[in-house]
């Protein structure tokens, strides 16, 4: 995408940096170490919430770092982009689990049903003539998944992918054989809907 | 998975060994090198019409080279999975774009859309002591496009990634962020339903 605008990611997902780069944006990775506060209860303005917090978190690094620095900083219009991935059975949050125990009871959980991942991504916009915007926005994948075995269970977790992963799975790799059926963005589940990222990016920026 | 039967995929796509090797499947590569011959006019006709040609050339060579090497061959069972990927805009086809120019013309016709992609599979199983056997499928995926303008058709067109693919697009690259939603198996439109094809292959082999 080309603009004027420089864009920083404010996240530490080797996954959603991967996607960025895909779709051809120019970015850079500020990782957020905020922690996260969850206030909410529902999963799609969970997911918007901690997207929001981790944008604001790299935003006002980067208002320290101008301060400090204000001899020698480029003034520049930012737009940092915060982003959460939460899977949800109805209203309930799944998230990384502790060990493969919990991996497993999980994996039972999402077994022969269809459970919903949600994505929240916030804009916030920083021009160097102090203007300050935010914007956020979410989308939502419905995932079906087929009927596993206890072995196929085990199978999947002995993998050790599920360890560092919402819900238990990722899309992307091993799991995909389990996978009946997707509807909304595939890389909504993957970790950024590149797609309404895109889209919801253009109508702003032009 | 394991099963006693030697898995041979009979095509040259690197995207459809890729996405076998990552559900796990140990098999081995024999591309088909027959010439498609299409009697159908359904896109879901066509599609399982081409994995069978696909997967019954390979089963023929291997009966050539069983007879001419029964000296040496080791007699197994095998099962040859032949595959073709369709996609349509209605019951219009949509093959790998010539140039250019036709790719630019199949991008409109998905532009602002709803089009299907069809995958084809058949198993021919050949057993050491003689039986044989078919079994096709299909599955199906509706993927939606944004609305694309004139710049950015030529810009996904400038990447160069259409001219190898049906219907002018990869939808696992740089064209993600025109996508809006898909309704069905990601992987299906990537070149192999590997959910499906894994049940399918679980209920016949065990």
């Amino acid at each position: 995408m080309e603009c004027r605008y420089k864009i920083i990611l404010a996240s530490a997902s080797p996954r959603r940096k991967q996607l960025l780069e895909q779709i051809g944006f120019e970015f850079e990775v500020w990782p957020s170490r905020c922690e996260e506060i969850i206030t909410k209860t529902i999963p799609k303005e969970v997911c918007v919430e901690l997207s929001k917090q981790k944008a604001v978190d790299v935003a006002s690094s980067i208002n320290t770092y101008n301060e400090e620095h204000a001899d020698i900083a480029q003034p520049q219009d930012l737009i940092i982009i915060g982003s959460d991935t939460i899977v949800a059975v109805g209203n309930e949050i799944l998230g990384k689990p502790k060990n493969e125990q919990e991996a497993k009871t999980m994996l039972r959980k999402l077994s022969g049903k269809t459970h919903s991942v949600y994505t929240g991504v916030t804009f916030v916009f920083m021009a160097s003539d102090g203007r300050v915007g935010e914007y956020s926005f979410f989308d939502k994948t419905d995932v079906s998944v087929y009927e596993m075995s206890d072995d196929e269970i085990e199978e999947y977790v002995d993998t050790g992918d599920p360890l560092d992963k919402a819900g238990a799975y990722g899309i992307q790799g091993y799991f995909a054989k389990h996978i009946k059926a997707i509807e909304g963005d595939y890389y909504n589940v993957v970790g950024l809907p590149v797609g309404k990222l895109y889209h919801e990016l253009k109508k702003i920026v032009g």
